[in-house]
This record gives C-alpha cells, sequence and structure tokens, in this order.
C-alpha cells in the first residue's frame, strides 16, 4: 500500500512508541492503573500541562469525549459545539447515549466558535430547555485550522462569565501547538477540560481525558471512565505510550513532522492548475477541489477522502512517519491526476 | 515484583502477541476496521467458531459484553445471569447505563445457572416487567469452575424452547476449553452470542464479541461498537492480536500452561495444613479460606485477591506466564505465611 | 384573573370533557387500558384517522412525543426537525435522554420543513453518524403556521423515497385541520407516526400517539408507554375525555373558536399602530413585534408571553374558552399599552 | 361490573376530589406550576410532612418513583430495595432506562428490608460496582404489610450512619398511616425521599415526589421531573386534587375505609374452610391460597389477581369506594366459589 493521505490514523505506530510498550513488557503489573507507568504518565501531564492536571486514559477519541464531558455534565445540561464538531458529526450520537445530556450545533463558517456565536444560545435558566454548560471546541479544527491563542483567551473569558466549561477536542492538539509554535500548557492555559489525543500521534492507540483545574473530576471520573468502558485493565501498555509520547518532545516531534509534510504538500499543490485549496492550511490537513475524474485517476493509487461529495472537495492529510518522498510522489500523482496523457 | 497471583490481567503480553502487533506495523493501513488483518482475523473467527460467525472486535471485556447483549436487546427486554456474573459485579452498571435494559441477577450456589434456576423469571408477556430475552453465563465462571458440555447443552435447549438467546461471557473461555479438552467450536455449540476474551489470555489488549448465528447482529452490531466506543481506528492492532492467537493454538498453549500452573499450586497447596480450597479448581483460579494473619504475612511479598473479606476466602490466579518456579515460590511463600517461625 | 394570552394550556377544561370523565366515574374498572372507555377512545382514532390507526394514550406531549419516537428508532437512529421544534427546543432534551438518540435540528426560515432542507443530511450508511430515519414536523408550527396538504404531500413522498417516516407533533393538529378546513384524515393522509395533542384543545390532560399504518408500532409501543412513565393506570379517564373530543366533531368546535378568536384578535391588533405583525397568522397565534415599555405596560393586565427578547417579539394565543368580548377588551388593553395616555 | 377486588387502582375518583377539579376549573391559569392551587398544595405538604418539605407532582406512580430517585442520583451510584418491590418488579425498568442507574434487589421473607439485609452489599469504594446510595422500601409493602415504627428508625438510622439516603415508595402511604393510626409527618420521621400515592386513595391521576430534608432536591428536580415527562402543563388540576386530599383529613378517610373493608373481608373469610390467609393483614390486601378450580369460580363474578400462579395465591384489594356491601356479596361468592353446589 502506498502512503495514505487518507487520515492520520491510517499510520503505523511510532518505533519510539513501540519500544515504550516492549519496555513495559517485562514483568506482572497491578491492572486498571495502580501500576508505575500509569502513574508516571499522569506526572508527564502535570509536567506539561500544568501541576494541577488530572490526567485519565481511555481508548479511543469517542470514549475520551465522552468521559471527560459526562464527569462534569447532568442529563439536563447541554454542550455547544460546532455544527463541524467530530463530536457532532463523527462519534454516532454515543455522547447523547452514554450521557443523556444534548448536544447543541453551532454554524460556523470555519469550524471555529467566537463568543457572537455563542450568545443566542444563552438564555434564563428554563426548565424547559437543557441548560448549556459546556461550550466544546477542537484545536486543531476539523477543517485543519487553528485558534490563535488571542481568540481562546476570549472564548474562555466569555465562556467563565457565563459559568459555562471549555473543553477542548484535541484529538490533534499537539499539531496545533506545533503550529502555533507553543507548548502544550500555553496552549491550552484557561482551559477546563481536555480530551488529548495520543493515536493520530504515533500511539498504537490511547487517548487522555484531562481536568486541568482542581476539583472538576476528581469524585466522578474514575466512575464515568469505568461505566463509559475505557478503564483498561492492562493499563500500563496505553501509559507507557503517553510517558513516552510526552517525554523529550516526542509529541512536537511527530505533529511537527506531520504539519511539515503538510506544508511541502501545499507548495506542490498550489503549483498545479486544476486544484484549488479551499481553507487555511495550518495543521496536517488539506482541503481542496479538483475534477471529479481527477479525482478518481489519484485515488487508484492513493487513499484520501472526498469530504463533501457536492463540490466535490477532497481531504489530504499528513501524519508523523510521512516523508519527502511520499509527498512529492503523492504531488506528482496528483498532478498526474489532473493533466492525464 | 514477584509474579502477581492476583489476576490473569496482570500477566504481561505474550511473545508472539508482540510480534504479530509489529509484523502489523510496517506500512500505512485503513482506519476502523478496513484492513487485512481484520479482515483475517475476522476469518480465524470462523475457522474457530463455525462459518456463521460474525465477529468483531473491542477494547475491553466490559465494552465487548455490552456491545453484544445491546446488539440486541431492546430496552424493555432483559438479561438473566447469575448473581456473581461479572455483568452483574463488575461492569459498573455499563450496561444499564449504557443500553437502558436491566439485568436480572439470579442466587446460585456455584456461580452456574441451571434451567431451574430460570424458570421463576420465564412469565408470560406483561408490559410492567422487562421481557427476558437473554440468558448469559460465564464460561469459566467467575469461581474458576466451568459448564460442562451437557450442561450447556440443556441451558440451551431448555433457553431455546424459550425464545430466549444465550450469552457466553468468554473472557475466560480459552481455560474452560482447555480444561474440557474440547475445541472452541465444541466449546460454543449452542450458543447464540459470545464476548471472547484476548486479554487475560497473554494479549496487550482487545476482545472480541461474536454473534455465533446467522442475522443476529449485523445490521446493528457495528452501530453499537461505534456507539458504545468500542470501535479502534487503528484496528489493525487488535486484529493482529487475534489473528495470531487463534493461529497455530496459542490460545490453547496459553490457557493451558495458566491452568497447569493452578493445578501445579493446587497439589502444592493441599499439602498445606491451614489452608482449605473452597471451590472445585477447574481452570486458573483457586479459592482458599486461611487465616487473616497468614493472608497478610503472604500478601507482604505476593499480589492476591481477598475476595470474601467476611470468611476470608482469598483468590490465586495463574497465567500464562507463570512458572513452575512461581508456583513453587509462591506455595512456599504460603507455607511460611502459615507456619511463621 | 384577565382571560390569558400566554398560551392554550392555560385554559380551563371544556365543559363537555369534565362531564364525560363524570360519566366515567361511576364503576370500577380495570386499571391500565383494559377499560371500555379506553377501547371506545381507540376505536374513535380509527374512525378519525383510518381504520389501520394503532393510538396509545399518554399524559402530556413531550411524553407523546417520546413514546412515538422511540417505539420506531433505535439509539444510532436520528430525528430530522426544524430547529424551532418543540421537540428541540422545549422538551429539556427528554427524548435524548430517553431513547439515546439524536435529535438533527435544521435551520429553517417560518418553521417548516421542505425537501431540500433534508437534502443535506440524507448520506450513505456509515457507522460514524447517527442514520437519520424519521423526520418530525409540527402541524401547526410552533409559529402558528401551517403546512398546506400539497407540502405534507410533498415532503412524505420525498421521505418515504429514501426510507424515513414521517412524525407530526400535532400538539395543534386540531387547530390546523380547522385553519384548512379538512378532516384529522385527510389532514393526516400519507404520515406515520402523530402525537396527537388534547391538552391545548379542551382536555385536562392527556395526549395520544397514534401508528397511522400497520405494524409500526405494535409490539414495542406498549413497552414504550410503560417504560416512558405514559402508562396511567386509571386509564379511562384520559380515554373518556378522547372519546368525547372525537365525538361530534367537538375537536373542530373548540379549535375553531380558538383560530377564530385569534382571526379578530389579528383584525383588531392591525389597526393599532405601533404594533406590527411578523408572521401569517393561520391558526390561534399572533406574534408580533411592539414597543418594549408598551409590553411592559399590556402585561400589567395580561398574560403573554415575550417570545424572542431581543426584537422584542411577544406572542398571543387564543384557546377554546376565548370569547370576542375577551379579544376585544385585549385589543383595547394593546392599544392603551401602545398609546398610554 | 361489580366491584372490583383486583386492585385499589381499580376505583373511581372520590366525589371530593372531582368537585376540587371542578371548583379549579373556572378560569384561566398560569401552567407548569406557576398557579395558585400547586402553591396551595405545596404548601399542604409541608403542613403534612413537616416545615421543610419540597414537594413535586408527577403524573403515576412509576414516574414520581423514577424522579425522585434519579433527582438524586449519579449513573454510578445505585438503589437498594427488597426484589418485591414495585420499582423492581413492575416498573419495567424505566428507573434503569431513564438513570442510568442500578436497581439492587435484595431477597426478603417478607417484602421488608433489615438493616442486616443491607450489610453484604456495602462495601468499600470501588470503580467496578455501582455505589449504593438510596435504600428504597414500601410503605405499605407490596404484601400489605407495614414497617412498625421502630423498624424506620432502625432502617433510617442505619442507612444514615453509612450514607446512605432513605427512599420510600408511598403509593399506599396513607393505608400505612391509617394502620398504625400515625399522621403522615410521624409515619416519615427520618425519611429522605417519598413517593407519596394519591392515584391508589381516591385520586383521578397524580402522585407527588418529595424531598423530606433540604437541600436534597432543589436544583435538580425540576429538570428530572421536565425530562421524565412528569411536568403537566395544566398542573393545577393534580394540585386541586393533592389540595383537597390534604385536607380536612380525607386522606385517612379515604385509607381508614379501605382498610377497615380489608378488615371486614378478612373476618369473612377466615370463616371459610378451604381459604387461608398467607400474610399478615395489615392495610387493604388479603393474600390467600385456595384450589384453583374455586378461583376460576369467583373470577367469573369477581375481578382480583392471582398473585402466584404456582400456589396459587391470590390477592384481593379494596379501597375508598368498596362498601360493607360489597364486602359481604364478595365474601359470599368466595363461599360459593369454595363449595359449589
Amino acid at each position: 500500500m502506498n502512503r495514505s493521505f487518507a487520515s492520520d490514523n491510517n499510520a503505523p505506530v511510532a518505533p519510539e512508541i513501540l519500544k515504550a510498550i516492549a519496555a513495559a513488557n517485562k514483568v506482572d503489573a497491578p491492572a486498571y492503573g495502580s501500576d508505575e507507568w500509569t502513574a508516571r504518565a499522569k506526572q508527564r501531564f502535570r509536567d506539561q500541562f500544568g501541576p494541577e492536571t488530572d490526567a485519565y486514559f481511555g481508548f479511543n477519541g469517542t470514549g475520551a469525549n465522552v468521559a471527560v464531558l459526562a464527569s462534569l455534565l447532568r442529563p439536563w445540561e447541554a454542550v455547544l459545539c460546532p455544527e463541524s464538531a467530530h463530536l457532532q458529526t463523527d462519534e454516532c450520537g454515543a455522547f447523547e447515549r452514554f450521557s443523556g445530556s444534548k448536544v447543541i450545533p453551532i454554524p460556523t463558517q470555519d469550524g471555529k466558535l467566537r463568543p457572537a456565536d455563542l450568545e443566542p444560545y444563552l438564555k434564563p435558566v428554563d426548565v424547559h430547555f437543557p441548560q448549556p454548560r459546556i461550550v466544546s471546541i477542537s484545536q486543531a479544527t476539523e477543517y485543519g485550522g487553528v485558534y490563535e491563542l488571542n481568540e481562546l483567551r476570549a472564548l474562555c473569558g466569555y465562556a467563565h462569565e457565563r459559568g459555562l466549561y471549555v473543553h477542548v477536542d484535541g484529538a490533534r492538539l499537539s499539531n496545533a501547538a506545533a503550529a502555533l509554535g507553543v507548548s502544550l500548557k500555553v496552549m491550552t492555559a484557561g482551559i477546563d477540560l481536555l480530551s488529548f489525543g495520543g493515536t493520530k500521534n504515533g500511539l498504537m492507540y490511547g487517548e487522555a481525558f484531562c481536568f486541568l483545574k482542581p476539583a472538576l473530576g476528581g469524585t466522578t471520573a474514575p466512575f464515568v471512565q469505568k461505566q463509559a468502558m475505557q478503564l483498561a485493565s492492562k493499563m500500563r501498555y496505553i501509559a507507557a505510550q503517553f510517558d513516552a509520547l510526552l517525554t523529550r518532545d516526542l509529541w512536537k516531534r511527530y505533529a511537527g513532522r506531520a504539519n511539515a509534510m503538510t506544508k511541502r504538500l501545499e507548495e506542490r499543490v498550489r503549483a498545479i492548475d486544476g486544484i484549488r485549496i479551499t481553507r487555511p492550511v495550518r495543521c496536517n490537513a488539506i482541503f481542496a477541489t479538483m475534477d471529479r475524474s481527477a479525482i478518481e485517476r489519484a485515488q487508484r493509487d492513493y487513499a484520501f477522502l472526498v469530504w463533501d461529495e457536492r463540490l466535490p472537495e477532497v481531504r489530504w492529510m499528513t501524519h508523523w512517519a510521512t516523508t519527502e518522498d511520499d509527498v512529492d510522489a503523492f504531488a506528482a500523482a496528483l498532478e498526474r491526476a489532473v493533466f492525464p496523457k
């Protein structure tokens, strides 16, 4: 199979991660997180996100989002999110089914929520409508965009003044931090709840859900983790991966590489007439339109998504293992697809 | 850490399994199960459990039980199970929360359900009570026991005549099959729904949930798998493990080893006055009573569970990696704990 | 208290309805719907809505909507509705909590869904997103509008071709039918699922949820009715009310009166400068804008809602008991509020 | 139809209750409980149950139980109740479906929970099992028994010391209080949560769910009431009934009459050879065994339940409207059924 440009979850596991798993495999260890790897990985989260961070590990992104939101919400409380949010469009209603709460999707131009978008949904308390309690945003966004730090600050300020928590779906937080050139801590200043992605940044499996401020999840999160089927018996193997990822800035190396490869692809593609990039390129995704027949030709050799059938608009993603040669070969294939002989 | 006798989930990952993971890591692969490892692993399940088997992979045992039961049940239908079932005692109500259905626990002497136990719960249809629809049993049981083949046949016959499906929580099905000396197919003849354990038998993570007869889960299981947060994006790494486990009878080798080590421990322990084995020893668990002070002394060096504080009754488990030396050393430690100098 | 123009649920119970209750009160009767009143009321529904109608009775409108939708939907199936739907805005997420399913709100201009609105939501089957299965519309709409018969036909045709059911939230179906001058049967031709309102049209309590085509709710609805806490033990008292309402066109008399009083109010109000009617007036509701200070003055004597604080837009409703004198007095009060001396 | 001895919910509505409804029907009134009848009825509850009582009104008994329990519980917390509890046997899992929590049924001899019954279920906090949080008992019990005041005190003391709340399913609390000859306040001293029945004691519909101590339900109950589909729009008609029931001891008159008629029936029946009363007769129910053929003969003229098909054991209930003549005629019919000519 050629390098996939379909998704960063098509990537293999990074070698340092696999090594960390093997290193955790030498002895017996207690189950359900009472092991030394879990303790160490939790400490890494405190190191990277601040000393009050309370991190839990789950299996996948949907699980992490559900668990962190349901740890805080009562079933008559609601989550406000962009209508493009993974939570709204790609989790098959897992959150609603598990929590009983309502997700209220808000239309946006670019997948980013701004204070003015929230305002119409914030009304006086009334039993007839679920009470908004959490604002959930994706950083990076599902369109490959990023919130600038001042945008995050403005949104958090607005939300906190109105008694709302801010959750970041950070399935690609590393990519956003690498794009902005800031630490994870700076990236998440002011944020209350975080889903931190591992699988899309070199891990085999494992996502973290984090309470970044004291007393947010302490008494409820362990039960929610268990009920949400996210409590691994052999927890050490998730923990060991995160321990490695958050050591010596591996997260930044992987995400930086993914971003750089997308940047390279962007340059190549901008030179091709017949391909139009449709959204700002900030992280590891490019959205573009091209002829339907060109798409079909390109897909004969390379896997990538048709994001919006109607335009048609495609999405190309790179990941930690994408190489310069991969990018160049893919760009050449795209060019051939657009201008077949 | 000394070898753990606390649980088979304290074991490391078996070397062949780790190798299979590494072998699956060389290229990019499609996500969410559209990969070749998943196809191959599903075929292995058909080979081992019969050609009509429809297998799905989830992350953990609770997830597998919830997904397979919820694929069939409507929220006004109920599951009948022994009150000692993992589903009732150790899944924190995950099934009830996710499915809305009711688990009806039935008292038993030994953790095994028999037709006569079911009878009082089978009444004419009535909207005032959830309608029993699935009988769930554990093979091996939570007490280390096994259902004999004729017991399984009798239970299935009784259930099917009354329109009930039979589900087996097979977190330790391999141990039961190894104990009975039968194939997985013979072991599950007549069964409708199966949770097949991997994590307790040498895997890093991964449990399968299987529909053993046609048309049971086909249209619903994929959605339930997703909603139950059990759909891995990098599915190939679970599939590769099961592919290996079900090849060249690895499952039997691991489980057989675990059972044999328990048998060895049983022999050693029966010779120790002051320890009384309380339940039949069939698989990889021994239940025993001993002095509270002896327990405390033994636990200084070895991890194991106090199952019932009141007696007190302890549980000792072995697993694929337990060695004869481990057993002998542990037995010696128990003896010293019972007869301290 | 002056006549309320806040809602048709501020009305008292109509005298014929109270009489029917008293008539049902002379003897003992079986509980939970095994009584003669329930049998008769179910027959009335078949008479009015067609011989295949299967009607059940619940307590309130939220209960009826939840029960009828949840009788058909699996938790990974979704309801498409206008974002102004009562189901979306006024039921506090009861449906999501009870069913686990997702409501997908669709923006509209006037609270009415048209086929083109649905199209973007109908994609190929994919486990990552809840599968649309029911289109739910309100007739009359929450803005006092009505779907014309040809609009209903077009919507049903479009939906049925795509495997979707059509549900009508008919909390005010009687008002819509009276406005269109058609029978309930003509009004609901092609519709699959119906919540039929009683409380807003003269009843004390009681809403019906109906399956208008064979085999839609038969085996599931009774259990859902019970689980949704909508199964009355003394069912006869709901049934007797519906029996009366659907006899000798009482429903039309009440709804027609409510509509006529709104029409009268509309005429009066159109003559008042400073009040602007904002939406088409078809049934028993008027939406209008006026000065904030005028609203405050008017509300000193009369109860009515401020629908949208920002404009501000108010809503005035009439009901079966509103009289011409009530309307004239209210219109006069509005005029005084707009032009205070 | 002859007087029914099947259930107290077969009774008509008591005349004073119907009168109270009619009296509430003269004017328009605000919806959803913002009316004067609701305010007055809530005051009646404070008068009868203590000044800290916070009462809400729902439609039926299942709804009241679900709403009061779900107002307090998180989904990983459990309710302990006798396995004979209505909550466990007759609510079709509505509670589990709505709340996601687990009901843990405890076997008892007589439908009454005692501290020793609870002990085995109270273990150290552990994420693997739902945490018991509420003990729910029925007063009167489903077997027609009553808890004595000292039994209630002992149970409450035991529960409170262990951080558990005590809920009383008081669908027939009036009958228990009448049987014990105490006020409702004395009856419920120490209790935290109460479902107070109206429908079985002369009402048309309506049950109250009450928080008897400060700060138990305040912020959550209104939302749960709405989500549980128990918030009546025309609330005044439930409130007016409760207002009447709790005025001038109507509750005691109705329940006392029901109890007295059962006492009279007991005396008559004890004189009939071939009928054996199987349980203590304290309130308005008699349980008895008699020949299967005698049951069939008696059921030709009178409605009553076969409680346990296997013995067979029957249940006879009386209610507020049962007369001495009804009892005597029924006893005579039973005698004829036992000794047919």
